[in-house]
């Protein structure tokens, strides 16, 4: 449920209706316009730290709401995702990254400007990963992926160095003040993770590993969720509510390729997710070009093609030595590579009315 | 590797072999055919527990080993999956249950007889689960199945009623004397499930999730891995396999339907998966029609094709009133519909060579 | 729409609407089942030939029909497809096929009797296309399958004998006493291909090849209508209205596998396909397990499912020797194997209360 | 199998080869690159008109070959389509357009520029048709489009004005100077639709219609051929091939949406399909955002997408009042939308090194 305020009201008004819900059982939580305030409203978080269900709001409390002074309307949310919606959120989000590196020392996913995200697929040793990230660096990426623990389709794949991967990726962020990215794949694992990444990023086998949602909601920590592989739209944007439901409004939605018939490539990348998503909900969608085809030479027009339909970042695999890499090495640019990929970047993002952001 | 004994050889002979494995820091493990054993071999485990890799174990042993007494050959799995592989273990696994209710005190799954597991989506309430439980043992079930903990696709949807719902589970196992099974989410509640639970059950969104993969092969407890929404057969073999290579041998896979772009159906059930599992691996393979279509019109057709196409046994959602089930309720079985289905699944378990274990 | 009539009415009553239809120019289809008769109404057909329009029945005409004497009820199709749907018609239909081996010259398809169709993939010699009619039908098979006209996928592929493989067919017939079905592709061809076939057969590739659906509509030939790769149920059914609109109502629905993002398998059998044909559609459904998996080991657990399911038909491939065959040997049963599935077939149809028509 | 000419070599030399060639029954096709001068060679065309098959070639031949001065090397064509692959022809292929709006009287699609090819999804009356030709004319597309044979997925949909419509679309050529592109369904039509049409396209329905690729193989028109809607990449080239096969080498590929598991787009965009074909084929490849979305609001974003990513054209449906088209309003541009569209086009076509075409 949605409360429209009229477009005079002051925070007194506001006040007045979030107490009013608080009263019923309810929350709300404001939206600030710049025309007008609207109020999102769910049912109260249940008894054993569950959210409480939308279904539950009694209809009459509505016509009360209505009745409040400075209330314009009260709408129903139609779609099974909420907080993700942007009924509920008319204004695009923003998520602050703090970012060293940059003259501001930090940024915003989802504004006018457009970030990189570059890295090894998975951290190997200290020599790599310093190489790569002084070179994606050096060329104008300001955030640094790295895997620490690595999904393997196979038990006998390599499952990455765990926490002494944290601990580069967190030296190469004092080193060369990038914020870092880095995956976290059970809920036992998020505190540690939490303690040396800015970014905490779920992967697509675990889009709807809910209690792992559950517990990166209960964080502040900006989360970069992965599409699933097969997931629709609005599945994606439900496990999305999953984290925001638990208070965690810095979600950053990821497309990285769904699967389909096709067997040249190792996914098909969903271009079309972008608009969908930008029209859908107010969250910040960023893509991954070299997951989302499984290959080197498409990754530059992929970016390219991302960045034209609005993209809000690129998450790229740069390794200094691609065909020695402990996996994915067939999707990873080299170094000269992402060297050249920049500036085709910039052309098209400036294009489209957006700048990318490498300072 | 795989080292195929000669035909006269003794248990001494293989001794031998697993001792020069041993020294090797490998492992093997034997699978005892009518006419021959043949050994499995695999890297040794690494330090950290994590299972040793296949790649790794030097050529030159496998030239070593065929110069032993008794040894005819060696063989490498040209799988990905090792210990899934039909390769690996040619014989058919059998997975022992406990339950209580048929005349031997212990039932096969994998063997001539088909199993019938039956029970509600989600327990709801004990009348409920009584109710369910009682009518589907009178029609013959021998397992139990049903809910604590459910996936949701919507945060605001029922989540199960958690350790109570094992606890009713148990109850109503003490009083049928049916065996259980219930899905288990995440690597923490592994422990407490298997206080309650026969059988544990990893849902289609968890199919990859390997630290749960991980959790459940330290554990003894059968394991009903149900594939993944869009994942090959390949894939779904490889997460067998993290379980396996844990050392618990008690993997069951479950067809449970797949993604297309069918609108109709909720799922395309894969029946062709049934017997390609068969010629790939060893395992048993049981059937879930009621997730498998989303249609309880379906559910009796279907469970009369996996059944012809040798499924091991049906996992099917029945509730005393559907249409008021908390979840899924379209695909849910009435008690009399179950009571029709089972004739119908003695008749075609017959017409394939197969019986259905009822006592 | 439909007109139900009321129980007692006689055919005088069913003329009198029908009069009444045409005089509003529209066309009435009676159907006389047990208890009552039922007349499905379309719009007229248009100027060119092109069948008239649902949408562009009057309603006010509805009104009127209620008012008749004999009338029930007037419903509209709420379905896309209207001459195909099961609201418009609600017996089965069974299409009778003139089959000389059999004992009373003719055999219904979509009756309790299932139909075995066998034979080569494609005709590539006399010797190989009378062994193999002359092997199946000394197994039970009644109707010869053939193909002269083939897709390839591949311009370089074997395209077909063209009309001399359609005279070897007819030979084959006339020799055996079999029905002929083989693969017409062009509008051009079906005056030909009906000269020498009793069934017709629209690839997958053609299933939206509408001038061809509307010249085989316009025959009185029976017509197995694959479905197309990647064709929904609904799509499947409209083709098949499209028949049905130019007044050929022999039409026979074969499933032969969906393109999904397996890998090991060439397409994956929805044999859930069968019961929903039957629960929305009158028409009959047939089942191709070699197309539908591509892997011979698969073509009889997937043949006993499809009859388990409640299939009217198979259509198998089988080729004196596999491995030479020009098309498709991979899925093609040798004899040996045709000969022991049609016990198990037997077997299957039976515990499910059909048989199979051998003679 | 290519012949790679030594550099130096003239065109007698290559002739030389043209004539060995001629000699052992195969065929020669030269295709001179800057540098050198290679030679695509395929068997004979057989007797009825069937082109002769690449596996017939007898690979003495081969050897022989590299015997002939001036010839450098011989290589096998790995991939199953020949034409249509780079390695047989790598530099990029232009096809010729009269388009008597432009200075020059003629373009090339596939070269520096991009196309703007737009108009109506269907021609539904002279009005409708007129008002959209000399707006999309006036904003610089030149290139007409709209269906005159229309494949309706149910017979009771319009299928389009017929010749009537030819003859609307020459008209509104002559009128503004346009080229004019309309689909043709069955091989029958071909030659009245070459009267009036200055560009053939195959509808995704008709990927696999071979006697119509066979048919358009036998003209010399420009012949836009849309990918089948679950077609694999090689599955859309070995279409292109028949074409080529027959001697028409003026083929441009257009991707228009696959069909995956998602259910708010109508189809789902392979924007990766472009740099793909960029990679495999020579072929020019163009894009259809209208039906590759289904949706309006998708079809700006997607098309920016579709230039960044490398394509050579956009096919664009518009119509003066969308709300009101006889078929796929939905999918179809205002014109002041496509307005707005124009400069975006521009803009992302320069970032990438490409200009439109208007004048």
């Amino acid at each position: 449920m949605i409360v429209v305020m009229k477009a005079h009201c002051d925070d007194k008004d506001i006040d007045n209706v979030l107490t009013f819900l608080e009263n019923h059982g309810l929350s709300g939580h404001p939206s600030r316009g710049v025309e007008r305030t609207i109020i999102g409203v769910l049912g109260a978080v249940g008894p054993s730290g569950t959210p409480g269900s939308i279904g539950g709001i009694n209809p009459t409390i509505g016509e009360s709401l209505e009745c409040l002074p400075c209330v314009d309307s009260v709408l129903r949310v139609t779609k099974p995702y909420k907080l993700a919606s942007r009924e509920f959120h008319p204004e695009d989000t923003r998520v602050n990254i703090p970012v060293p590196c940059v003259s501001q020392g930090t940024m915003q996913i989802g504004g006018a400007e457009v970030v990189m995200m570059a890295g090894p697929c998975t951290v190997e040793s200290e020599k790599q990963l310093m190489t790569t990230a002084r070179a994606v660096r050096n060329e104008g990426a300001v955030i640094l992926r790295g895997g620490a623990f690595k999904p393997s389709t196979s038990p006998y794949g390599f499952r990455g160095m765990g926490e002494e991967g944290l601990k580069l990726l967190a030296k190469a962020r004092s080193e060369f003040g990038m914020a870092v990215i880095t995956e976290v794949m059970t809920p036992t694992d998020v505190p540690m993770v939490c303690e040396y990444a800015d970014i905490l990023q779920i992967g697509t086998r675990n889009m709807q590993n809910y209690m792992l949602l559950d517990e990166v909601g209960r964080t502040n920590k900006p989360v970069v969720l992965k599409r699933g592989m097969s997931a629709t739209i609005e599945e994606w944007l439900l496990a999305a509510e999953y984290i925001l439901a638990q208070g965690n409004r810095n979600v950053i939605l990821c497309e990285r390729g769904i699967r389909t018939f096709e067997k040249v490539t190792r996914n098909t990348m969903d271009i079309s997710a972008i608009p969908l998503i930008k029209r859908l909900s107010h969250l910040p969608i960023i893509s991954d070009p070299s997951q989302g085809t499984g290959q080197r030479d498409l990754v530059a027009p992929m970016s390219l093609a991302a960045l034209a339909a609005g993209t809000d970042g690129l998450l790229i695999e740069v390794h200094p030595n691609p065909d020695e890499a402990l996996k994915d090495g067939a999707q990873s640019l080299t170094i000269d590579q992402f060297q050249s990929l920049m500036p085709q970047v910039q052309a098209v993002a400036q294009a489209v009315g957006r700048s990318v952001l490498t300072e």
